[in-house]
């Protein structure tokens, strides 16, 4: 099963792609869209462009995002979610299933704490994808939730032992 | 120029269409994208598809739409904030340019003053667009939000001779 999670931003949205198998995981892709345009109609298609291009060339069966986080910050929850839209819809429309994970799940499952640290999260990714080059903290975390959302598709068991064998 | 105005929201979506010309608006069309789906995904997909119906049946040259309120109610400002973001990635992939308007300026624009009351708004609807049948308060404030987008784009004089005499 291939797995895209999704980190949403409207300035710098994450995604991850990888490759599960029982008791094992591995990348497949990673990177951030960059929304570009002069207003914030064309930003938010900028991103769907984007994603759209993401799904066309590493076709994944299932998606995953992040929930948002609602704090104080009124004016950046109305900008995450605007982005948010755009990424749920465009996952629907490739016909995707969408997982939707607190922060604190995807750091318990990929970390073990819910309250972790962002570099004990890129700690976890690289041990866990050996090998892989990270493009900045919003891929890392797509890979997280991609991660998360295999754990939890499997009832938990399946990357429990991918972990253990990345662990040993 | 035809104008279409956006109300946004995650479970009513309101849109309305006005022609302008020199001195005068008249109604075109107006309506409500109703959300459907088993989850938030597919209910933003679905207000996507039907906002492109509506953009390709009436055919507008620009779009206007509401500027999202932010308030206390967190939750409510992340639903709103995800299905304003899917309406302007909508109208920017029509190559539609979209002005954005508080609400209170969209009132004052109708009504005269900033605070006006709901049905205020209805009444000077109904006054400047002679015959109109307004299929609910999210259709009505659509429209309100198109005729404010006519006015601004025109330096305020179009629409105050089309009000003058609407009036008179």
């Amino acid at each position: 099963m291939r797995v895209l999670g999704i980190d949403p931003g409207l300035r710098n949205m994450g995604w991850g792609v990888i490759d599960t198998a029982p008791g094992r995981i591995s990348h497949v892709a990673n990177g951030v869209c960059h929304s570009s345009g002069e207003d914030l109609a064309e930003r938010l298609l900028s991103l769907h462009v984007q994603l759209v291009e993401v799904i066309g060339i590493w076709t994944p069966d299932v998606a995953a995002i992040e929930q948002t986080f609602v704090n104080k910050d009124a004016v950046g929850t109305l900008k995450l979610g605007q982005a948010r839209g755009v990424a749920l819809m465009t996952l629907a429309q490739a016909g995707l299933r969408v997982g939707e994970y607190a922060p604190n799940a995807v750091k318990k499952t990929v970390v073990g704490v819910g309250h972790a640290a962002k570099d004990q999260v890129d700690y976890m990714v690289r041990l866990q994808l050996p090998g892989v080059k990270l493009n900045g903290p919003d891929a890392t975390d797509a890979l997280a939730i991609a991660m998360c959302h295999a754990h939890q598709s499997r009832g938990g068991r399946g990357l429990e032992m991918a972990l253990a064998k990345a662990k040993t």
